[in-house]
């Protein structure tokens, strides 16, 4: 047990902040911090098999806590970890990167160390670092507490990664505990007049409007407007959202029309989206692969509702913090709903099957719509050959309220994207950033934030080839997970792209089922290998009977079967990438 | 087939400076490149599990060829490999880091694209190379043939890592093939004046001596000055190595002492070192780890040969290249000896028990000889419980001429650090940037490089957890390699600084030999389970008998046992890490 230091100090602040796990990789300049997390009363270390994978463990711990904190070593360490930093960054991902440096007098030296480049230069990695995260901070034993107040603060605020830098010294220089709470960043709040002239502008926006619905994104959830976002839809307004924004809103109600993509859009999320006279964008983000390559296609007058900025039409209003305007914007239409100005009759009024916009786009879409798929339909026979098409309905039918459903960037997250799930079920991807093998480890971070939720990965094997390792600290930890892993010989994304046949997109194979128990040879983690629906359903059925186990599943499907929404985005991922040069 | 393009222009270039091979993972951005790699008559694409290890395993074959090329994709894939990258910059390795990057009219729109940071800005990655390479260029169809020429060639020049960064739309432009050789950079030659004055001081440093020694280190192997190396020991110079240099010189010669570690050395090679008259430094970089944290006590009279320029007191010579300047050192100790005044008796005549030197440091020394090791002494029992000791001297004794063996930082490394070889055996370690992990994709690289040559790793279990998905690769490409895992259960390495008994310096627990089979199905790929030295040699043995395959040795030693040299470094490491902030 340390005296109060540095390190401790930094501790003291995470666990206020609910922190109560970090994950790593030892390296000898974070040695001292180690002890130090050891003798934690409330914060644990999880060492894991390698930083990437301690990093994205990290982003998925943040994405159910609020907050994750990866800690790695100087150079070699931090390095290893820097893709998921940047995805954080990219993904509005609360991380703090931790990374120990040669203590301070070896600085001083500016010999050549080991995990340096042998120049002399301590700099190059906190500049690398600066590209991809909100603030940084390198600690002294004079600036230490400040600096880690801002940093954390700062991360937290700005819901992206920090970065602090601490010499092995500095980590273990006495320092007080915090003796007052952390200062939260102050919400820029919205002052009367602004608020006044918001509403007045959401009244006329609503004037003269019959039909009003909501396109929902991630940031909603980021920013903690979740309540008031819920509040705006239980008025009955029709909603849609992005695939990154899925189970932001309750799927289960009626008048909720699925995921909007764009051209590549299912017809009711489509029509619910560009048919209303008034759109309120809550949150929204459009990235390529999110709006079908730039495709959508929205009514004349938005309500654009940011995290601290709304805008409607030219004029911008702020700050206004995203939940406040979320209010204003309800109570707006609930205000014109009672005056019988606005009829709000759930979605399955408002779809038409002749819908004027989409027949007019159906012609010169450059995006096909999503029932053009490529892959075989589900079969209603349990025990056909599995597809892409029967895996995700079977899938779909194991979910239940409480499950955390981490989909990787392929087949998994497209194939999921057209099904609807269960109230309270927690889906996480990462379609922004798109690192493939990110959830495999995200789930280990994911399921120590909250032990109470049953964990579940689905992740192709080309994907999980780059992560595989975490398996063993899953196994180790004792997560009980179910890992689906889709056994279809290769990158399927990717030839859905480009190179449909050409070997460059096969992969090694591997017995996935025999990798659970190499990994774990004290049997917690258990492989099964699945041929048909029937078999995943039983996988699953097994997995929970157990009760306590890890259950790898290998899910055998063709190599060139690719889920409808992957096909249609992927054409347009190939056009962008053909696009002649404009320099 | 493609027609000639910007690709097929840089595969050109690359197969003329004998790239066979380009170490990888596909991404949406490089799927054209990699059709032209596919039909290029020379050069072949090995997928790897991920970008570390095809990063690495690029460094690797770098050592071996003299160019190595790992090609990923923007953001997501290039950060991935970007330790690797930065670890060839420390390393002095040439590898080419191709990037395929969003097509040139996608970057203009600077709209939220995947594999992007989501704010239109698409040099944030290339920023962060421009900190771990050498040369960087970004590629336009204008500009295409002159920068990849100006990158390899300055890559080649520096032995340090280029990196080029090519959308996707100017990977597939038309180019025509390259229609001259690629001029390389040429050396700066030394002119006649330098070079009579180099003479005289190399004469003037000779003059009253009676002994000179030699101590050689990596960057003679870099700047291919080995021969000139070879004819200066060849007339029988004592001399000795850094361990990062071990085999730039032949160990089986009578007058090489040893490798010198400043203080941790063992006393014929400090002896030969510190008590010399004169000492010719042939490109010697002293990092902390090879110099036993810069206990180096050097002669008054050093000749400092480095890449460029020798220095000679406070006189420096330049330009000269290494191995004209080890030309003039050779020349004149020849002259020395032709006239009688200087003696070349060999190491045996020349080391002495009661080492001045040595006696004089022994009270004072920071750092303890090697002798002072921690773990068990080799038994001479091949059936007695198996130990670090009797470890790393039965794996000497397995070796033969053109084995490649490549040792991870850890016990590995260390453990042979002590060790002779044979004559024709390339030993690569990674000293300096000491990123654990690094080897088993290395070896994949050297292997590929030369695949007439046995492949052999050393690594620790809980370096191997870092990179472990590239056994399948290795199988995959059917690399009949020796993967000897080191496992007593954690870091020893981290151990032996701190936290010796501390819980995060165990790991979990993997099967390492069933591992092999889960990797390789096909049978290719066998575990073997060693516990003593006799089954070490026995696995060995099987591996050669089997002829073609790859065989996974999990040594079992105990946890706290520690090579001799590792432990005294690794105090050293210890007392470094808790030196007081001079701040």
């Amino acid at each position: 047990m340390s005296d109060a230091n540095v390190t401790t100090y930094l501790l003291d602040r995470l666990a206020a902040a609910r922190v109560d796990r970090i994950f790593g990789v030892p390296g000898d300049f974070t040695l001292a911090m180690l002890d130090d997390i050891d003798a934690h009363a409330t914060v644990a270390w999880v060492g894991c098999a390698n930083e990437l994978g301690a990093g994205y463990a990290a982003d998925g711990y943040a994405r159910i806590r609020g907050l994750g904190v990866v800690c790695t070593t100087f150079g070699v360490g931090e390095l290893s970890a820097i893709n998921a930093i940047a995805g954080a960054y990219a993904e509005h991902v609360p991380v703090l990167h931790v990374v120990g440096s040669p203590a301070t007098a070896t600085q001083a030296a500016a010999r050549a160390t080991h995990h340096t480049l042998g120049d002399g230069d301590f700099g190059h990695f906190a500049r690398m670092a600066a590209e991809v995260t909100q603030v940084q901070a390198v600690l002294t034993v004079e600036n230490a507490a400040e600096e880690i107040d801002r940093v954390i603060r700062e991360t937290l605020a700005a819901r992206r990664p920090g970065y602090l830098l601490i010499p092995a010294d500095v980590a273990a220089a006495p320092l007080a505990a915090p003796s007052a709470d952390l200062a939260a960043v102050e919400a820029e709040a919205a002052d009367a007049e602004v608020l006044a002239d918001l509403r007045d502008a959401v009244a006329a926006a609503l004037e003269g409007a019959s039909s009003v619905a909501v396109l929902a994104d991630i940031l909603v959830q980021r920013m903690g407007a979740e309540r008031a976002l819920h509040d705006l839809l239980a008025l009955g307004v029709p909603h849609a959202v992005s695939l990154w924004g899925r189970r932001v809103v309750d799927e289960s109600v009626p008048h909720y029309a699925g995921p909007y993509v764009g051209a590549v859009s299912e017809p009711a999320a489509r029509s619910v989206v560009e048919d209303a006279d008034v759109l309120v964008l809550a949150g929204v983000q459009f990235t390529d692969l999110m709006s079908g390559f730039f495709s959508q296609h929205l009514p004349e007058t938005t309500i654009d509702i940011g995290p601290r900025r709304t805008r409607i039409g030219d004029r911008e209003f702020g700050p206004v913090p995203m939940a406040e305007a979320l209010g204003v914007v309800a109570d707006a239409i609930d205000d014109a709903r009672a005056a019988g100005r606005l009829v709000l009759p759930g979605v399955a009024a408002s779809v038409s099957a002749t819908s004027a916009t989409a027949a007019a786009d159906a012609a010169t879409a450059a995006v096909a719509p999503v029932t053009a798929g490529t892959g075989p339909a589900a079969s209603d026979d349990p025990d056909a050959q599995l597809t892409q098409a029967a895996l995700w309905d079977v899938v779909s039918a194991q979910l239940r309220s409480g499950d955390v459903v981490i989909a990787d960037q392929g087949t998994a997250f497209y194939g999921m994207g057209t099904h609807r799930m269960p109230a309270g079920v927690t889906f996480i991807g990462q379609p922004l950033w798109a690192s493939i093998g990110y959830t495999l480890p995200a789930l280990l971070g994911a399921a120590l934030a909250d032990r109470s939720r049953r964990p579940i990965v689905l992740i192709g094997d080309g994907a999980a080839q780059l992560t595989v390792a975490e398996l063993g600290t899953l196994a180790r930890d004792r997560v009980p997970a179910v890992v689906l892993v889709v056994d279809n010989g290769g990158y399927t994304v990717e030839r859905a792209i480009h190179g449909r046949t050409a070997a460059y997109n096969d992969i090694a194979g591997w017995d996935w089922a025999a990798l659970a128990a190499a990994f774990d040879p004290t049997g917690f983690a258990l492989g099964a290998r699945a041929t048909t629906a029937a078999e995943v359903a039983d996988a699953f059925a097994r997995h929970d009977a157990r009760g306590d186990g890890l259950t790898v599943i290998q899910a055998v499907v063709p190599p060139l079967d690719v889920p409808p929404l992957l096909s249609a985005l992927a054409e347009a991922a190939a056009r962008a990438n053909r696009a002649a040069s404009q320099g």
